[in-house]
């Protein structure tokens, strides 16, 4: 069966961080569900481009479960997806079984406002460092893409392939991860 | 005045190129328009993102001239703009005043296509070489940004934040440039 990626989308979100999330994943054979926030319509993202979700996120819950659900970056899309009470039901689900959590940027603070991955070893973007490490919740790194068992974390818009993927290679292997790269000119 | 962009949207577009290309030009504080092919209607890209132009590549036409115009790759959207008689002719229009185009992964065929740029240094994704090379039309190179005066060519997603930093260089600067690069984690 073929392995299955759920990519946030609230008003908001580094579109680049999105776009590359999705893009690589597909390009890596998993199969994408972009779940939307607060529901199906076009969502306006950091810097104004406008992107149509396949489904809402209520929908994209009931074809779970995922593989690995994805948080984009972006500050408004981080905190959106901090708020809504769906996406730490879904997190906390996710957690529980064991499965993949994923997080760019700005989007580790809504780990944190979930209590999701405490005491592991994340990285973010550096504006948020603060804020995660504030009460001792995670260890703070800063390489690239910071694996610590299922939460995959990475920095910003530069490390946004580098962080999908490190996806697709937990997900399809790292052969995979290789011929998506080549592909896109890159090594991986 | 602030400086202008377009970037063209059609069907099939690759929309990390896409995205990239828009995203860091207004980072760079360029006022950016997406302009849809064939309507404003939204666009489906190489990878299933659904996303929303601003207008119309008619209506886009009306807001310029532009200090640049951008065509992003994906087979199937440069085949459109290659095929857009309105591509063609804001094309020829941007050429003849020595305004900037610039094209990546498989949209230099779309320059190839209407006669543009004809004889000048150009690079492109790998596999339409040959397209672009046959008859003499261009000298090819293999770097991954290559600039000949009014030009601008790169070659796929793994290059695209260099084309878009570079892009954001000839308009506003290599100082703007290296910060919208820093804030990205990236250097310039």
């Amino acid at each position: 069966m073929s392995k299955k990626a759920c990519v946030f989308l609230a008003p908001g979100a580094e579109e680049m961080e999105f776009v590359i999330a999705v893009d690589v994943l597909r390009r890596g054979d998993v199969n994408v569900t972009v779940a939307g926030l607060p529901n199906a319509n076009t969502v306006k993202c950091s810097r104004q481009v406008n992107i149509v979700p396949d489904c809402s996120l209520v929908e994209a819950a009931k074809k779970g479960p995922y593989d690995v659900l994805v948080l984009p970056g972006g500050l408004g899309g981080a905190q959106a997806l901090s708020k809504s009470e769906e996406v730490g039901k879904l997190l906390k689900e996710q957690e529980s079984a064991g499965r993949f959590i994923a997080a760019i940027c700005a989007a580790p603070i809504a780990l944190k406002a979930h209590g999701i991955g405490t005491g592991k070893n994340i990285t973010s973007y550096p504006s948020v460092e603060l804020q995660l490490t504030e009460g001792g919740s995670y260890i703070y790194k800063q390489d690239k893409v910071v694996v610590d068992s299922n939460i995959i974390t990475s920095r910003g818009p530069g490390t946004a392939f580098d962080f999908a993927l490190k996806l697709v290679d937990l997900l399809q292997g790292k052969d995979k991860a290789s011929e998506v790269a080549k592909a896109m000119l890159l090594s991986y």
